[in-house]
């Protein structure tokens, strides 16, 4: 099998530099067009990338003359790890065109006909996308991956909310600094410090998560009725996502009833297929420290969410903390995952 | 004015000498005894003090001869910085020969004979020590601050609780490794890592919160019957504690309210004279990304609290971030108050 | 005696932010003029400057109009934080101008009639200021400071340099973010990690060695006859850099001939009594872990260098670690303390 | 072919588990005991061990019963992580019962008859063991590896000294937290902070780096003249030393040559062979702010040291940056290669 050329707008920022990387040995996918900002078009990538990640850069992916990121580009997927601002328009304008865009970008999120997919949380949603064809009148479309504090913490809530349904939470995320982009944080800022402050990042949590947890229906999503209080901070962390949850149900869960939840949650159908479905989406940690982002990071590959703490909250039902890759699982390998689930579900030919 | 001499329990640890270095030049108290481990014992503090404050040993201290601490040390005041298991007896020891014992140790905070103060919010509390000297047959006394944690949050909550009633609330905390003494947390624990996990830190935040805020009943005190869900995490910061709060009260209270409420609390009565009360016990900061442990931490010498991001909560009526020093306001500075609340209500003479 | 006004360039940024806060208290020197760029020309200085100082920003200071840099601003004397390349012609503009600018930036270091000042070590050099002034035509003049890893290095050679003759220098440095402005280093780049580069900071540090330690020849400095070797890193710092330095005479010095001579150094004449001079310019600290940034920065109000673990040398002669506050001593207190210099010495009157 | 079994001594310690790990599947290699102390012998290694390493435990492993570190263990090679004192003793026991004793413990490599092994360096040492076990009357023998910041030192310096004769060298190390164990550095004394000091840290790499390259006289090593002088220095890095050097040799040596010599350095013979011999023992990396931990630690499996900023020393002949994975090619992954070569070597039959 010949695998699907795509292509990749903002190769040459963070996340795209995951993409490169992530996509370097890709079983489906192989990276044909590189797209950056006008400066770098034209270029080798290895020569203008400002390469971040720990292993080499791809030779395939180093020797690529960079494009710009104007449509169309010949390929049927275009992953996007665009800013926002530029996400809208463009993305907009390679859905017209054909391709389908799977993008890590905020800007489409939570438009009513774009589905917000964790593929073993709402595969389901991916049906909104004949609704977006349709009604946008667009020969391609584009599904988002959420937020990267969002996508650890509804993978977490997943299970919980199938069995117990949820209604009200809450969390106080500890982020990496990976998850502000290249430079960033400063680290006059960053060092020894914590910033109790992310610019709209509890805005996304609490609206990102009723929807992903939302129920699909037929033609739509019907925004899950949870009440959700977000608290982000910033600390001196690279890599991962740390956040302390407090629970409530429709009617009293205990830590045990939840275990079983968590120890039984698997993905399903066609998603346990997946490449970068990890045999364990959410792994459940019982010692009394973890998870911590130094130790329990790469797990499946860092597409498994760790949760660690479970015990009774005397104000909701239930406490425990998550852990996430943020770049991972809450940005890259997330929107490979869902590229991934548009093949295995027909929409892009294989 | 000749200053009262004191001792110090424990002089040698880095709550001890935060204590020698806060009584250095302390305007009422006068360190006379520095009492440490049987090893300590007979040799010059300055000499066995692994000291790790930023300002030089004050002289006096350094060429002082450590001693042993069992009682009595001759001080009607002593100060304790010992560990919870060796303050029980000794603490005890010293209050049975006449001392007014000032620890901030654990072992006897949550005796229902013991005041657990913290001067702007319950100086009524004090009142328990006659109780506690008529029913233990002391000739001394016991009064004890809260855990380093709780002394900054119920600073934050005295407004709030005094206005309009805490009945419900949330904290999530990001604490500080000087909370766990020296040597303490592993570099290769905190190091770029959050660990999710502080042994008996969440039951004391709960439990302590509680009594500190309970009303004072003549010869006891009335547990506030609020329920506490505390989330602990030790990140990589020096010092400071930061805590993200949420919290609900009998009926609606909005961000506007409670900042009057904020911005016109005051220590009260004989509290605003004491030496190492602040001009303001809490301040609210109104920058959006503030407060941040490297920035506000020194404020009112380590006295002040600072509150930040005042907002409504989705889940609950409030929720803001709370910065605390704590090893001044949650540990020594919290003691200095303490003893000098004493002396100002004529416990210990002049 | 009222104070001297001064203006300060460049007073929104980290140094800049310094200047304004060592300058809040002078006893000599009241700032008059606050100068930033085009865009923050005209607001209120208090609303405009992100302050990172943990001291408040001085309230005179915070309600003063920020001005331009544009000469003439009447004031006699002129600290510049600006950068090198905005630097080279606004200060040549001030010094044509009349006024006496006490420079941080590298602009003019290098310049053969310019002094670089380190007042207890070539205070003599201020000489060249005539020099200067007759050979430019210029009605003020340009003292300069040195780098920041320079100040703190030539301060601890000082003492061995004239007992001894200094010949080969070896240091490898670990510097501060600090040192780097803001936001300067990324986080990404900083947590963690080190840095084995700092653009042309090698290169100053070997010439401004040099010429700071050179002899004043009446009319000009003949460059000392040093053969340095500098590594410059970048560590997760906040404040202070600290050096290893093997240093080499003409003649074997043993570590106890060179810690006389360190024990012994003093600020000499009229640089003695500058109010920026501390007690004791260079302190040798015996204990075998010392000098680090985190417990012996503060030392002389950031003005006293730390030199430590003093021993023989298998290569050279001697070596030891020299830790200095690079924000203080290596440059806005450099400054002041160099403006300190012209005002006792009647270059400025009082 | 069956694989060779092997004990681990200290297995429950950070380098004993880095053997654990990095034996969990080795070609050549089978754990066959895990040996630790007293109170850890008889329980099941993954109950006991506080499992540090990224990934998780092998299972095998995980699963052994811990044994006391007794001789004989029964196997022909014995891996010890053992802290020094512990290790002197017990291991001439294992040697003198006919096991090859394969150390990272200080003890013995300095014995005049143990080879101090760095395969890609100095494989020819290993024919000093027929001398040792001739000498000392052991029926097996003893081979260490060097200290950590040694064994990337001599690698780095090994082209250049073939090919040039190192006569002089300076090395200013900046250390990870790793290398001192757990738990090691107190987080107190790492964040934010150098520590200028390791104990016999200086005095190892200077008389290690003479004696591994020093030359095999058929019965013995002549210890090379080279003359060493190291600063070291603890900074908060959790993995991986780097290396500031500048060395001299008998003639001038330009930047351009050395180059040449570190691009065709490549292991040799039956060294070339070894599972744990990486491509490349040496890269030179040309990009000006490179090697930094964070981003080339992970070359060749950590068995790859990266040097970087080559260029000439204005006092000795070159000066570069060496990096090193410390726990890898500094500790456990040396001596799991030292181990093939004696195997390859035919030391310990297949």
């Amino acid at each position: 099998m010949s695998r699907i050329p795509v292509a990749i707008l903002g190769a040459t920022g963070t996340v795209g530099q995951k993409f490169v990387r992530l996509l370097g040995d890709h079983p489906w996918f192989e990276p044909a067009v590189l797209a950056a900002s006008e400066q770098s078009a034209g270029k080798r990538y290895g020569d203008i990338v400002r390469w971040r990640e720990t292993t080499p850069i791809p030779e395939r992916a180093a020797d690529m003359i960079v494009r710009r990121c104007d449509p169309p580009l010949d390929t049927p997927i275009v992953f996007s790890a665009l800013d926002a601002a530029t996400a809208l328009p463009l993305e907009e304008a390679y859905a017209r065109a054909g391709a389908y865009v799977v993008t890590n970008a905020s800007a489409w999120r939570m438009d009513a006909e774009v589905p917000l997919l964790v593929p073993e949380v709402n595969a389901e949603h991916l049906g909104l996308v004949r609704t977006q064809r349709a009604r946008k009148g667009w020969a391609g479309g584009i599904v988002a991956n959420p937020n990267c504090s969002t996508a650890a913490l509804v993978l977490a809530l997943a299970p919980l909310h199938r069995a117990f349904g949820v209604e009200r939470l809450f969390v106080s995320t500890m982020q990496a600094v990976s998850g502000a982009g290249y430079p960033g944080v400063a680290s006059l800022d960053a060092l020894g410090n914590v910033i109790p402050f992310i610019g709209q990042e509890e805005e996304k949590i609490e609206r990102e998560t009723r929807k992903i947890l939302g129920a699909w229906m037929e033609d739509g999503i019907a925004i899950a009725p949870i009440t959700v209080s977000a608290h982000t901070n910033r600390v001196p962390v690279v890599d991962g996502h740390t956040e302390t949850v407090s629970v409530g149900f429709g009617r009293r869960v205990s830590p045990e009833e939840a275990r079983a939840v968590f120890e039984s949650f698997r993905a399903e159908g066609v998603v346990a297929s997946l490449p970068s479905t990890p045999a364990r989406p959410v792994e459940l940690d019982l010692r009394p420290d973890r998870p911590q982002p130094r130790l329990d990071l790469e797990r499946g590959g860092g597409m498994t969410v760790t949760v660690g703490r479970l015990r009774a909250c005397p104000l909701l039902d239930l406490r425990f903390v998550v852990l996430g890759h943020n770049t991972i699982r809450g940005a890259a390998g997330a929107a490979i995952q869902n590229a991934e689930l548009l093949v295995a579900e027909g929409l892009v030919p294989r």
